[in-house]
């Protein structure tokens, strides 16, 4: 894992600002030909099973392909030979020019690993596998799937597929799908698990005039090439401004994890997450055969490596349109909202508010000036109500602008309302005065590099005003809701390279590994393993007889819990296994007690000991834990602890390892958060320490070989620390 | 309050089904013309204010009228007499013909006490006020808004306003908006607080080639006319299926509710609120000058009523749409998706999982059948997808709806994917096929009444096909999020219907009524109230000094609380004022620690007794609550109890009285739920009687005078009962 590897310096310097003319353009890209850059990019196509049946795909992906007028060489191969639409067929991959860039293969999938070997003897860079029948199919394809990983084994072929539905790249007029139309080349690259995703994001763009897209790959089976390696290779690319995913499953969650971290420091990525029901998982197994991750764990670690995550269908192209052409607000600011009319402000405000985005405090200074232009009916307040001001003077909208970019509160306008419709609503002459209008912000905005997001109730009627604002790179959106989902998405974008960039690295490396044993440990087991792995799991001793309980009773000078050390028992006061407030002089009655519950538990002969731990004064209970994940590996929890925390569900979650101020923003995410400032008579308690002590389990776990689960729970925290009562470590 | 007055038979019967032909249409509209119905659908106005001048709003009322094809007579009203766009000119109002239905007001605020007098001696019905500069102005407006209600008082004429954008009637073709084009005629009626939120709502419907409006009202202060008494008026309209509103606040939540509950039960209300953050709601203010109802509250007490609410500005035309349109699903059913691609399905699986919308479980005999007609590529299991069965041959979509209408799980079919725009997509000859299939698809939903909502990602395009199915009276969805969010919004009012018919009446006559002294009570007269409100609260006795605590103690012949009984102190506890598990030997002991701890944390001389209770084992701790809401009135609380019941947050509320099967429902709604169904070492309790106590308090707070709050927290629930351990009543 290599999360906390990044510049301080660079993300903390101006980069953030509007003020960097630059942003969010590429940092770290360059033009070095890789097998994979060849393939999202090619420069000669062949096609591997070309038909002259126009009802065939090897027919059609060569008029797709000139119907979109890409203009390098395509290469029919058919053993046939002859021409197809004009092109001359070769015979065979062996009489194909050397070094092609992409070869798409419209074979079944039986006949793909021979191909594939051929591509790599004839030096082909990459192919797209349209071919179903793999491991989607269950037991039936995963023999198939097996040959396919060894030919790709052999000929070094890059592969995207099988069982997609191909690729385009609008820069290069590549189109391997086969779409009606090839779409406006832009800033936005798609990748897909769902053939019919890539025809929405399409449609929705055309819906709202969006910027047009770059590259767009379905991923099918991710038998090579997968997420974490196409978003690497995207990110170098000079024409890619933002990353839109409709995503499934992942092969190796925790690759995607690190190279989402990576990636983000220069390109926003957007995420579409399917099959996070257990019925949509069933309906996504029944066409990608892949396994989704647990959805609240994949949110919350998708969100620390800076994915921007959608809910909603309808919301993957605008948030994406929005992230690929606008700056990021300074940090520290609000937005500020200017409307002509107080429902759609109102609302506006309404779904800011359940976003988490901040308004933005205007400075007298900002109010006396807006009140100068507004007159006395304007609200000069936040959210900035021109009222009929504008009606017959569309240039008060980028007089307010102006005004705002100065304010040093102020991060992001949000303009909502009717904006570009007058002439459709009041008089048509004022169809100049709009467009003029338009104009004026655009060059503002390209001035003052201040970000600005467009509602318009009018926006489906494509005014040509907002025509001018969007060839200027500001989007203009029909619903307010994808105008604040857009907005929010570039204040989350702005906090997570800021904290990205004060991230120190957790993981130090003299820290010693330790296997973890199988099953689960007895608590002096575990927390003797936390220890070593400098995680404080406070004041025990382990007891082995009544003997060595009452001495250890007596060291501890205080009242003692006593308990039962065992690898057979989970939840040892269930059993009796547990004697709180034992004192030196009931410590045998305690052991003996124990011992009797014990032996109509276990089996008989089962050996087991003790752990005497000081009474702890009363406090919050708290939950601390980690995962192995299968998707995305180390995984902490935190929550509310105690016997009701399955039935609480107070917990949250993030991928290891973490900060502190990680660990931070955790504890703040949960409902217990706020008894832990204090609450009624409970005890305030040190969030800070808490925030060090999450921190170390995630270290620690990273350490853990084997690691399957770690519970620590309940952990009593009070005004004087933090006490782990129970431990409960399992191996695998 | 007359919830629970309706005729469960009605409701129970099979109105709730598909099968039945005439839902969602009128059960009891009639057609007496009320002032209130000419208004609404005038057959003459009267323009008081004209103007010959174009940009005067005199002049462009008149415009708008004539442009909008409105065929009956148009009164100007000017002193200087004249023509006004070919129409003659009244001198006064005096000089208007008798009975006019609407007079249209655009004079300044001081003027129109004056006109609605006149207006009144003329027999105009009603009056649209259009003038701003009343109430939403503070106390600036307030003495012009009481002159207003004085003029109103003495002239009898209903008045929408003031500080309305106006109203529309597509029916008779009535724009008194002045919009740039009438709207298409239709089933849906609007009501808003925001003039441009009737901008929105026009433009939503044009995006998505809605079913087109009834009446559109902008309500502005809501002086006179508000929303309870205009959709009584708009449920009577026979051209109204559905109302959809945008509101940022009620004058009188509580006449609301009542009409909502009975319009609900033949009418669909859908409702987005404004104003529902505290930045929102300030915004709201400074425009309206009204006061939103706590946000939470609102949704639950709106929700029981049967309103179905939408967060999402764009959302709430197209699930009005649906709803003016749609029949319902039948009881105990699910909902059927078919789709052409995984993508899709699984979008829309994960959205209607997230919604609670559940899925059919399809026969046996179904899947066979749509085996049959998909073939071996296909998935039979819900979500059925046609893989690629349907890229030929769109009638696969009508065969698999017939056969879906046989399966009696089938409450509805979501079609998703690409339907109707294979032509596009693939085939340009299938143009033809398609069309027939869409026709095909609206003869079935005719002949079998299921109910139908289309996503396609192809909308937006407006095929021809997909306007055959609008035509058809089914909606066409361009995002998979409003299909799912109308289609819940149909299972949703299936259920109310249901469940509201089946409602009986809570409110038992004989019960008294009771004066709740002013402030806080003493627990003891808390009890007592309750008691002879025919609350339980259990096992309680008041004693006045040790003698009569010990007693007390002795009579309940189980260790006790005695706790301080006083007006005075409201957290006992924190103040020393209660002691556990006394026993009668303990029991002067115990009174004696409560007076020395009073003596320092109360006036001298203060009078107090105590109260003594037997000790309950240990349960589960909840809360019952209750609050004379300044929107709704009495409203009921439940949720998690204890110290933390303000931390946790685990509440939920219902306008009271309520039965014990909403009782029931609200129960459910809580986190704590799981909990009382038996968790880990928790006892089992009974739901039942947990909600029969809840509507027991909801029924006595109708029967409270003056009361301001009620908390019973904690009750502790157990195996053996529900036990009211603290009782806090303030009256005001």
């Amino acid at each position: 894992m290599t999360v906390g590897h990044y510049n301080e310096a660079a993300a903390l310097s101006g980069v953030l600002g509007y003020g960097e003319p630059d942003l969010p353009g590429p940092t770290h890209r360059h033009k070095e030909a890789t097998a994979l850059s060849r393939v999202l990019e090619p420069h000669s196509v062949a096609i591997i099973g070309a038909s002259a049946n126009p009802d065939k795909r090897g027919y059609q992906i060569i008029k797709a392909l000139k119907k979109a007028g890409y203009n390098y060489p395509i290469l029919p191969v058919n053993p046939k030979g002859g021409t197809i639409l004009d092109l001359p067929v070769f015979s065979d991959i062996n009489a194909l020019p050397d070094a092609v860039d992409i070869a798409v293969i419209v074979r079944p999938a039986e006949e793909v690993p021979d191909i594939l070997v051929q591509c790599g003897k004839k030096g082909i860079a990459g192919a797209v596998v349209l071919a179903h029948g793999f491991r989607e199919r269950g037991d039936k394809g995963s023999a198939a799937e097996q040959r396919l990983r060894d030919a790709l084994g052999k000929s070094g072929v890059r592969i995207i597929g099988p069982n997609t539905s191909g690729m385009l790249n609008c820069t290069v007029q590549a189109d391997l799908i086969g779409l009606p139309e090839l779409p406006p080349r832009g800033p936005v690259s798609v990748l897909t698990q769902s053939g019919n995703m890539i025809l929405s994001v399409v449609e929705d763009s055309r819906s709202i005039n969006g910027p047009g897209f770059d590259v767009i790959a379905g991923l099918g089976n991710q038998t090579d090439v997968g997420y974490g390696e196409l978003i690497e290779e995207l990110c170098l690319r000079e024409s890619t401004r933002s990353i839109a995913i409709y995503n499934e499953s992942f092969l190796d969650g925790r690759v995607f994890l690190e190279a989402a971290a990576r990636v983000g420091q220069s390109c926003p990525i957007v995420m579409l997450r399917g099959g996070r029901s257990i019925e949509g998982r069933k309906a996504a197994l029944s066409h990608t055969g892949s396994i989704s991750g647990a959805d609240d764990i994949a949110l919350k670690v998708l969100a620390q490596m800076g994915v921007t995550l959608v809910d909603r269908s309808d919301e993957l192209l605008p948030v994406a349109a929005l992230l690929a052409t606008s700056r990021l607000p300074r940090r520290e600011t609000g937005i500020a909202v200017l409307t002509d009319g107080g429902g759609h402000a109102t609302l506006a405000v309404d779904a800011l508010s359940r976003s988490g985005v901040p308004l933005a405090s205007l400075s007298e200074d900002t109010k006396v000036k807006l009140r100068h232009v507004l007159g006395d009916e304007a609200s000069v307040e936040n959210p900035i109500d021109v009222a009929s001001a504008a009606d017959a003077y569309p240039d008060v909208f980028p007089e307010c602008i102006e005004i705002l970019a100065s304010d040093p509160q102020v991060g992001l306008v949000l303009i909502n309302g009717l904006f570009g419709a007058y002439h459709i609503r009041f008089d048509a002459s004022l169809l100049e005065a709009e467009n003029a209008a338009a104009e004026r912000i655009v060059a503002l905005r390209d001035a003052k590099g201040l970000p600005l997001v467009f509602h318009s109730c009018y926006a489906n009627r494509r005014p040509e005003n907002h025509n001018i604002l969007r060839n200027g790179g500001i989007q203009v959106f029909p619903s307010i809701d994808w105008a604040v989902a857009g907005s929010k998405a570039l204040f989350d974008r702005a906090n997570w390279l800021f904290k990205r960039g004060s991230h120190k690295e957790t993981l130090a490396p003299e820290v010693p590994r330790v296997v973890v044993p199988i099953g689960l440990s007895a608590e002096t087991t575990a927390r003797g393993i936390l220890q070593r792995l400098r995680v404080d799991t406070g004041e025990w001793s382990a007891a082995s007889d009544a003997g060595s309980v009452e001495s250890a009773v007596s060291n501890f000078a205080t009242p003692c819990a006593v308990k039962l050390d065992s690898a057979v028992v989970v939840h040892k006061s269930d059993v009796g296994g547990v004697r709180l407030s034992v004192t030196r002089e009931a410590a045998r009655a305690a052991v003996d007690d124990i011992a009797k519950a014990m032996a109509s538990h276990v089996p008989p002969l089962t050996t087991f000991g003790f752990i005497v731990t000081p009474m702890v004064n009363d406090g919050v209970e708290l939950f601390v834990g980690a995962i192995n994940d299968p998707v995305f590996g180390p995984v902490v929890l935190f929550g509310s602890g105690g016997v009701l925390v399955e039935a609480v569900k107070d917990v949250t979650f993030r991928a290891a390892p973490l900060s502190p101020l990680e660990a931070l923003d955790m504890i703040n995410e949960t409902r217990v958060a706020k008894i832990l400032d204090g609450f009624r008579n409970y005890p305030i308690v040190d969030k800070r320490s808490l925030a060090d002590f999450i921190s170390s389990v995630s270290v620690a776990i990273m350490r853990m070989e084997n690691i399957s689960e770690l519970d620590i729970n309940p952990i009593i925290a009070n005004e004087s620390g933090i006490y782990p009562v129970d431990v409960r470590l399992v191996g695998k």
